[in-house]
């Protein structure tokens, strides 16, 4: 750039796909962390907080997401002289990073490993509305257990997590196991463990078929695992092409849901048939059914429902998936379900990348923003985090006095601060003590100064009163009062303790 | 890569100069982050949490540190289709990404602007022991207010957050003024501000002169301000060229610190004679003395120290820094002070870059790392958090039974666990229940469920009787005790409220 040309200012602006969170938003997701970490902790498990920076070879290039393969990382190339640095990576999840974790300290961790990590995950995708490239994960995951009464114990703590949050009654979790469907594929037929890549294929296929339960019903479903659909507008999506009886098989076993884990296992047990797989399958699920009855925990809370997807081509066994089941309005003001909010499952081959050898694990993710919504559309969400108490200043060489105010009142534990902007005009003061959301405002002239007392003015109520009130009303300004410079944070302690 | 050829096994590595943080650490780092974060609250400052990636264009690419000018950012271009996408980088410090988002919001935000923040920053530095390329800081800033009090309220919520972290007594905010030596170079003609660059240039040579003056003495530094200095190893580092009398004015503004902020005010005043900067920048540090004066922050806590240079080269005011005053032990085993922790000052221009407009904004970064090892060195970091109950498998068909003991203890708020491993060496279940930290294991074997009881082990009691007992007193095991079943809670609950 040649010296004469000024500089083009660079532009105030979040990178695409990011956010910032501001004041009551930032505290709202700190509550809810907190009372997650809580549940947390008191089942056993201890936190864990890696780097965001891992090498992209212990991370591994992409998501093992089967429905988002273009999906990626955000990388670089450490610059070493040599130009052959380590390429790096921000982390996508926080299970990749446990991986290595179990892996590099194996020798020095406990075993089982229960672990839980919040934080943010970073993902190079295309940003759209309410999709951002940088969001947090609460996980909590147990390696070294190969029982299934380690995934019972997480859905019981995702419930327990869900009653902290004041959610009871309106959460399910629920549980399926992909071996039952591997069961159901192997007796469908449609199995070829001869030939993984058309398996993985096809399984691809009819995992994306079943998913979509949701939306287009059993019909929808049926034909892409038939022929194919063509949709209101005409596109037409190839199917997996399996038989009708075939479809049916797998159908009936999405729809295997009974209002019981038991009566649910024994249809699935009817299914799976002569499926090995499928049969270890089931007795996972009612062993789990059994663990969590045991604890109370009733299919009103935690129920068997094999119509669960998520996840089945990543899993290994049991995966388990919480949705809020109250109703929100979407945005053409339709009624739906709130809808999934956690998910997770048996993932056994993690590890094994680092090591070489199997080490079962199990866990699941809470979706923190998601949530939060949730708790944001029932008006459940923290109330914003209240304005301090505002001492204005009317003469500016006394500032040492409104510090003191101000010091005083926060000494007694209330959140106060001076105003520090130009205190010139009075009425940006209180125009300032507004935006803030202050509940008070204090002030003090010449004159109170010299008469050893301060205005206490409610901003509470002078908005009440000033809503409806006339104008002589307005001007009589009850919310004002006079007190004391001794008695100041007394009268403020009342003010705040209301009722106004 | 040839497909007959076994892929290598990712390496389970932290990248270089990263590292994980367990249990405990993340727990102790979490509470005095919550502890600071209420103090910063009851100042009436707001949390603002922005994204860990912004524009390269944004932050500016390097660190604005004289000191290490090769410092860098983790950086990478976003692949748009075209190759012409935006860098990013990963934040390097609060203060940027702030600056950012005080020109972005402007309409928006109350003004003054204040905003506290805490967070991960990551520095693409060379990796050293100790030295790590992603750490904690914790901030507070006021956007919008030149006025000093602002810096005034800063250094009193500084001392604040020592005391509420138990370091009464332990610790002082220095406060200096970039004016005031600005003042001094102009008297003592070293100042020339026609020449820009040389100033620059010259100040720097001062300011890492002043800085020795811990490490070097008098001495030291008047040899770095005039011709050069020799050390130890015969290395010699090139002087500012000052002339004695020069040297001799900035060493007389370096020692002016005296028993309070008048004393040392009217020493300065002495010192900075007819230059109109430097009687600007004593008069705010008699105003910023007389603010906290009457807030009953006295020279024990807070005083103004002209020795303190840190960031003088960046800031344009007030500068402040806060250091722990106990002596610890040094890697040799000599006493030493611990040191700074925290460090700020006002910087008016950093939101200009994006708008034009000057806006003033003073603030102080807290070394979280540093503190929370200032605090483990006094012993008063918070302790191991509490291993869980561990309720081991004897049998491992009833794993309900043992799982709705946890339960039962959890309800009862007793963090609890059931052994989830391979049961089948009891061994290894005590040995685990050590490694967990765990206070108490529960025992129910086939005979014990027979007769509707539990055998409770109390683990710390047993760890001491073990440490200094016969055999026959250890078989004894009088750390052991049987109740009934339903006595579980009760029986766990009043080993855990000890005194055992």
């Amino acid at each position: 750039m040649a010296k004469t040309k000024a500089p083009r200012r660079p532009r105030a602006e979040t990178p695409k796909g990011f956010r910032d969170y501001f004041g009551a938003e930032v505290t709202a997701r700190k509550a809810m962390l907190d009372t997650i970490a809580r549940v947390y902790h008191r089942y056993g498990f201890d936190p864990l907080e890696t780097s965001a920076v891992e090498t992209v070879e212990a991370l591994g290039k992409f998501l093992p997401d089967v429905d988002r393969p273009n999906a990626g990382v955000f990388a670089w190339q450490e610059g070493e002289e040599d130009g052959r640095g380590d390429w790096l990576a921000l982390r996508y999840d926080l299970t990749a990073p446990l991986a290595r974790v179990a892996a590099q300290y194996r020798n020095d961790l406990p075993s089982p490993y229960r672990r839980y990590a919040m934080g943010p995950v970073w993902r190079n995708e295309k940003p759209g509305p309410g999709r951002f490239r940088q969001f947090y994960q609460c996980d909590a995951d147990t390696v070294g257990s190969g029982s299934v009464a380690a995934d019972a114990e997480i859905c019981a703590m995702l419930a327990d997590v869900f009653e902290a949050l004041g959610l009871a009654g309106d959460y399910v979790v629920r549980i399926n196991n992909r071996k039952v469907l591997n069961g159901v594929m192997e007796v469908a037929g449609i199995l070829d463990p001869s030939n993984p890549e058309k398996f993985a294929h096809e399984r691809g296929i009819v995992l994306r078929a079943i998913d979509k339960l949701d939306r287009l019903g059993a019909d929808g479903v049926r034909a892409l695992l038939g022929e194919g659909r063509r949709d209101e507008s005409g596109d037409f999506t190839k199917g997996a092409g399996l038989s009708e009886t075939r479809a049916e098989v797998v159908l009936a076993f999405v729809a295997a849901r009974r209002d019981t884990g038991a009566e649910t296992a024994r249809v699935l047990r009817g299914l799976v048939g002569g499926s090995k797989i499928g049969m270890d399958g089931v007795d996972e699920l009612e062993e789990i059914a059994a663990l969590l009855d045991a604890q109370g925990y009733g299919p009103d809370r935690i129920i068997i429902d094999p119509s669960v997807v998520r996840g089945l081509g990543y899993y290994t066994g049991p995966v388990y998936e919480a949705e809020l089941t109250f109703e929100i309005l979407d945005d053409k003001g339709r009624k739906r379900q709130f809808g999934s909010v956690a998910g997770g499952g048996r993932y056994d081959d993690l590890v094994k990348r680092f090591t070489g050898q199997a080490v079962p694990a199990t866990g699941v993710s809470i979706g923190v923003d998601r949530l939060l919504a949730a708790l944001a559309a029932r008006g459940q969400a923290q109330e914003a985090a209240q304005g301090p108490v505002v001492v204005t200043v009317m003469d500016r060489t006394r500032m040492a006095d409104y510090q003191a105010m101000a010091s005083d009142l926060r000494r007694a534990g209330i959140r106060a601060e001076v105003y520090l902007g130009n205190p010139k005009n009075f009425g940006n003061q209180l125009k300032y003590a507004d935006k803030r959301g202050a509940p008070v405002a204090i002030i003090q002239g010449e004159d109170e100064a010299a008469r050893g007392v301060v205005q206490i003015k409610d901003l509470v109520l002078g908005a009440k009163i000033a809503e409806n009130a006339t104008l002589e009303e307005w001007k009589a300004r009850p919310a004002q009062q006079e007190v004391a410079r001794e008695d100041l944070v007394g009268a403020v302690q009342r003010i705040l303790d209301g009722p106004t």
